[in-house]
């Protein structure tokens, strides 16, 4: 599927600020950039650093005043579509080092509480049909309600108020994967049929044979999201993080097909 | 300093389960290993894989029954004393892929909380001043109470009762300095005069030359401590994480110098 | 002092839902209320009991569809100023009953975790000195910052966070003082000054001649508030408890002098 | 069922401290205490006084150095089975001023955020049948584990961990019960075959005709609990509460019919 994405953010910093932009789509598997550029309002310092786990990039920028970034990018995305039912897990202990980063708690990721409620709410299930099972109970049982959570709002608080936004459905996920033994991480992504238009945020798993991309809400298939990056969870692929105090002052995003 | 390092460790799996085990002393900077090695009861598989930030490594094991590991190692610590107030902060704008993540918040260091933390106790300060500033307001309101921790305390835990073990002082050392926009981890190792003996866990900071290790809890001097890994916090350096259930039969740590 | 006071609130209920008001200003020490009433749109039922420590009253309704309440009322204050620092503690083994359960945690004051707070800060003070300099580090430390807390905010959070709103300033001062043996809770009010104009919330503590009003906000003094009710925290002093689903549609709190 | 009751309870402290004891068997409805008696070293003072709802009393005592206490009492429980199915909820508007105090969050039950929870698990059910639903649900689900739990362990905490004491139980079946608008409290008390032997401590909640006990932990039946206090969660129901420094010596409790 082609995706056609515009990203615009407005900000204005009082001071000069250090800034880590984490916005632009991965040459990573199962998508091809076609074309893409970023174009700003003249900034201090701009470097681009690899991101988490050497998929796509982050920006370091410096700059004051207002700040005007337009990302445009055209991405094939040939990702196939996949039966999470059929794969199997990989033993922790055959993991390699990256992956193995993935199998442990983060910030909004408590994992290592989650182990009861893997055994109580799937008993006897394991790999890919875990991970289906563990989708379709958060897709039946959460309420997706804009303005849940809070940038200090974990999958514990998601799971036990049984709502939240992409972020929160993806947290969730993510712990119950990895109280299982399975490594599991956030992909930040573009979509086209999110509702109301914005960033997306899914769950991506290690299974037998990779990773997969998994969104609980139900908004995107694998073959419908261009990774901007990935990470432990949401600390870890904002797409903007600043050192220093920030006025939003406009944000849109639009990906088309 | 030379350090002359025996740990031993005893557990009991009743199922055939797959263990992380991080105690190897690390081949890093400003320490060399003279000799070591790691003697175990048979394993079902052993393999070891690069540990976080490439910094010393961990082993996947699959074990059942009572498994006995002892690992011994001479090394020689050849880290020079640093006056920590003399170094500047690396502006995050010049930080590179790796020490960019650990400005960010992971699982027991909320640093996101701790802005107005740092601004009210702290006023004034940057860089390896802060640091050092940070380092001796815990240490000298902080109360070292044993036990008074468990897995699930975090920084903020630490910060609000002011009291805790060395991994607690570490986190909330690492808050402060991630909320001041200075990268930090977590380092674990072993250090001679530990009381009681045990692994010991400290906070390491990048300033302007590199990575410091920096002990809140007054017990070591860089000089004094043998690397085993570094991670974001104490999920990241666990020297035993287990996939299922375990029975600690027995534990020792012994450096002597 | 007296004050005019003024609130409106209209709210709609899809179902018929049973609903626990606080409004209507308490008939206690300190304070007369010349006149008030309260009208509504009709309800299908409305009945007042007392309220937390038997300070003033709340009502039972049941209501559905759109529900509109004015509350209008004439209060004298003639409750004098006070010189905290002059005034002891009571030692707690001479509290009564209803005052001690004012010295335990609650929902939103973990009070149980500012013991090593308390002596940090307040090194050598007791009865109302403390709290008069817990009163004043509160509003030299926090910023007032509006939508800065949720129904979720806690002491601990607003401590760590160091801003927050009124009920937040509150929630802190209680902790503090409950950790140092003083009995302390929140008084939901009036107050002229509140900006923006709103309900407003207090601590109030009890010292060796009773209760006292104390605001760390600075937005009010004690002779410029009409009380209307007390509990241990937010809690239990909220102006509107529901049973069910709720949308606020207006609501608007006016307090002249 | 006649019980007879034995706790001993040994402590020291380092200064001059205010205690607040509740270990006496209340008289209240369902019991009848045939005769009790509290020894205690030398304490500078003692004082009783009513505990929460004016259920049974608590004591302020002060002392210094080595205390030792012993309860003995002989107490009839005469509270008949009941069939918790059969029984309906009480609308909360009928609920008088003291009941509706247990509807709001406390200290270790954050109730406010268990109403998907409640939706979610036991669609369709409400009253005493809700209750029993939630009673079997945490039996079944739960794993009684000694010492899971430390004094900050929440409803929450419990809830997602799947374990605790039989504190824990009671703090989340009486989260289940106020989330679902019922009121609910803990009961503190004494029972036969609490294992191993300790104070018990069980949910009670309001129901169409009077507070009933409910032991999710399926140690103790209505007519084999005497009843020392209760409260709003274990906060309010300590068997001892220090306003100092507290060395525990030693405790055992005995309860035989």
């Amino acid at each position: 599927m082609r995706l056609e994405i515009e990203a615009a953010l407005s900000y204005d910093f009082q001071d000069m600020t250090d800034l880590l932009l984490q916005i632009e789509v991965a040459r990573t598997d199962g998508q091809t950039v076609l074309s893409d550029g970023l174009s700003t309002t003249p900034l201090k310092e701009f470097r681009r650093i690899a991101a988490e786990a050497g998929v796509g990039t982050r920006a370091w920028l410096a700059a004051q005043g207002q700040v005007d970034l337009t990302y445009r990018a055209v991405v094939e995305v040939t990702r196939p579509a996949v039966a999470l039912e059929t794969l199997s897990a990989v033993p922790p202990r055959d993991l390699d080092a990256v992956d193995t980063s993935f199998l442990l708690p983060s910030r909004y990721v408590q994992s290592e509480v989650f182990d009861a409620v893997v055994t109580d709410e799937f008993p006897g299930l394991s790999g890919g049909a875990l991970i289906a099972a563990a989708r379709d109970w958060i897709a039946e049982t959460f309420t997706y309600v804009a303005g849940a959570s809070t940038a200090a709002t974990t999958a514990r608080d998601s799971y036990d108020e049984r709502q939240g936004v992409c972020r929160d459905y993806a947290h969730v996920l993510i712990a119950l994967a990895r109280a299982a033994g399975i490594p599991a991480r956030m992909a930040s992504c573009y979509a086209p049929d999110v509702d109301p238009p914005d960033f997306h945020a899914v769950a991506q798993v290690r299974l037998e044979d990779g990773w997969h991309l998994v969104d609980a809400t139900g908004m995107a298939s694998p073959d419908q999201m261009a990774i901007i990056g990935v990470g432990r969870d949401a600390a870890e692929v904002s797409f903007l993080t600043t050192m220093g105090a920030t006025t939003m002052l406009f944000q849109s995003v639009n990906v088309t097909r």
